[in-house]
């Protein structure tokens, strides 16, 4: 798939602002695959499709999440946490992407999972920092992520739980799960380093 | 057991300045029963008995982890985390103090768990605000504890993760789950007291 088809694939399920933040997400993701060695359009293709599920109804997307293999205990957390996991599939059974690199990273580029690779990390980051985004924090995480999509990540994982802390919300536990993967390769890459 | 034989028990495991906590955590949980409606002696009781491992040698504390039904995860997190699990096991093991309200209490005064009783919330409410602490913050919940000891729990668990994040160090799967079982139960009551 190209990108002009996934991005033609994507814009009639978005409003014009939300395509044009996914448009954003693209162009973020083809600079972070250039400087980390990821097939670009590949990046490109699940950057375009991240959102593919974010304006369906929430019936619908509860409708997936209890009808399908999907974890239930999504259902027992803050719906914005639906959208990339049931994404992930519609974009399969809408539109036959199967590739299992770009679903993964449309499923998990809102909690992050552990393990991610660098494709599931580009997207996670993309979203986060697109020029559109202005959460406090947001700049250091971009000018991190121009040298280090690792410690990018493990900042908005972090910046994640805060975000939940503050809110005085729960944390869904792969959010934390990711959290502390990341936190553990951000440290044993510093030990490495200091050998 | 009466809280003076738990004490003796106690007191020649730990220095004389953690002896001095735990008779603060005592005095702190009687309190706390009396509030609650918790039996005074089980929760002096558990309360004298939860540090009981904790000046114990690391080498030790991972010789009973490994050798035990304990989980095996806790050897790959802070040693801090040691202490409550292996003291449940040897308070039986090295006292014949069996009862699992008190085993409970001690293995988990320092993660919570989900589902805590109400001794279990004394005790790990009691040692986060006994008069010798004074961390940011602790003045805060003391004054919540004196009316509500599940808020009281419900904000330790926050403050432990915020620690653990600005530490930029990993969260306990179990300190989490403590964290999203009270902000729910916190909620839940909040809706049920405005219908």
């Amino acid at each position: 798939m190209e990108v002009n088809e996934a991005l033609n694939i994507v814009q009639p399920q978005l409003t014009k602002e939300r395509f044009a933040h996914t448009e954003r997400v693209v162009e973020q993701a083809q600079i972070l695959a250039d400087q980390n060695g990821v097939d670009q359009k590949k990046a490109a293709v699940a950057a375009a499709l991240h959102d593919y599920a974010k304006e369906r109804p929430l019936r619908e997307l509860r409708y997936w999440i209890t009808h399908s293999t999907l974890p239930k205990d999504l259902l027992t957390f803050h719906h914005e946490l639906w959208h990339g996991p049931v994404g992930a599939q519609l974009i399969s059974s809408e539109h036959g992407v199967t590739c299992p690199d770009i679903q993964s990273a449309v499923y998990y580029h809102t909690t992050g999972k552990p393990h991610m690779s660098r494709l599931d990390m580009i997207v996670y980051v993309s979203d986060f920092i697109e020029p559109g985004r202005a959460f406090p924090g947001v700049q250091d995480i971009r000018d991190v992520s121009r040298t280090d999509l690792l410690k990018a990540a493990w900042m908005i994982s972090s910046h994640t739980i805060q975000y939940l802390l503050n809110k005085q919300s729960r944390i869904y536990p792969e959010t934390m799960y990711t959290y502390n993967d990341l936190t553990l390769k951000v440290q044993q890459r510093k030990q490495a380093n200091s050998i």
